[in-house]
């Protein structure tokens, strides 16, 4: 099979069909705020580790516990800069309004997300989350949705669509807490195939 | 009013049809165990804080963050034995394996829960959590439900039944991850009124 890797695009289309179908690591980090969404930002960890995704919870203000919209505390796993001596297989931005403000107002997930555009990577958020990306000036064009009051701050940089998950290219979105097992799932599916996703549901007891 | 409350039965019937109505503080306590499912912690007190309830996250080992069922850490809100020197409206048991192991192996939680009973309170359990009722001899005949695998050790101590969300008079059970939006709505319900509960739903996007 490696005699097919003869150039990057040949290369990268084995490296992602092959991982779908083998037993190795994907990799997923979830970007953690002040004021983030504790439901959206744990649904999405829990539902891919389930699912055997390698998921780092970031801490974009370092590593110390962190206060969620509904005073939640998270511990992050490490500090941003400590998690972004690697690639990811996706970036994941949650929601929370505060949660999003924080993701749009930081140079270092700004960087992070421009980055991850350009290597092809894929690109999930959530609710308010979507907002980072217009901050960023990531995506644009694409097909999105987002927490519906977010709308009108999307519509003109964004196909923008009311489906509770949109997947357009490297780009996952879904709109809110009660859409997250739908979006994770989706995510799910992206990395490590449809099978997998669906493996997940019933385990769950996720009413689809 | 309070001409009513001239004996201990008289007083409590008072206090708790009049909370439906008026804006006065419900009040919840969650037990926070290592190996606790987070995302059915997470989405009963952020649902529940979403329904105006004054929400206590206790640890049942102390105030230090505990590692959940995926590895998400928590930092409770205070030690249980802080959080309980006062009384609760309801006790939430939540799932994960081991968390509900640890909540079946707590004298603390033990106590808690049978005072709980004997006050007329409510006690709430989803996913592998009704196994601390079992554990600590709590409601017995009661009908209720589980995660499905825990249905066998439950099934003749009390009426076992395969609802997403079961509530028999002051026991409210629900199935796993994938019921917790409803189990969460369930108590909001009884502690707030139907029209609290069912204003939460739309802005979560949660499809029922």
């Amino acid at each position: 099979m490696f005699n097919l890797c003869c150039n990057k695009a040949g290369h990268r289309l084995f490296y992602h069909s092959s991982r779908k179908n083998m037993a190795s690591v994907s990799t997923a980090l979830v970007f953690l705020a002040e004021g983030a969404e504790e439901m959206e930002t744990v649904i999405t960890v829990d539902v891919l580790r389930r699912g055997e995704v390698d998921v780092v919870l970031a801490g974009i203000d370092g590593d110390g516990p962190v206060k969620c919209s509904r005073n939640v505390k998270l511990v992050p796993d490490k500090s941003l800069r400590d998690a972004l001596h690697k690639e990811y297989d996706v970036l994941i931005c949650p929601g929370g309004g505060l949660g999003a403000e924080n993701l749009c107002k930081s140079k270092e997930v700004g960087k992070a997300l421009q980055e991850q555009e350009k290597r092809g990577g894929f690109i999930a958020a959530i609710c308010a989350g979507p907002t980072a990306l217009l901050a960023h000036n990531v995506g644009k064009g694409k097909k999105i949705t987002s927490y519906p009051s977010m709308a009108d701050k999307l519509k003109d940089a964004y196909k923008y669509s009311e489906d509770r998950v949109v997947v357009d290219g490297k780009f996952i979105t879904s709109r809110g807490p009660g859409t997250c097992f739908e979006f994770a799932l989706a995510i799910v599916e992206q990395l490590k195939g449809k099978e997998k996703a669906h493996a997940l549901v019933k385990p769950m007891l996720i009413k689809i």
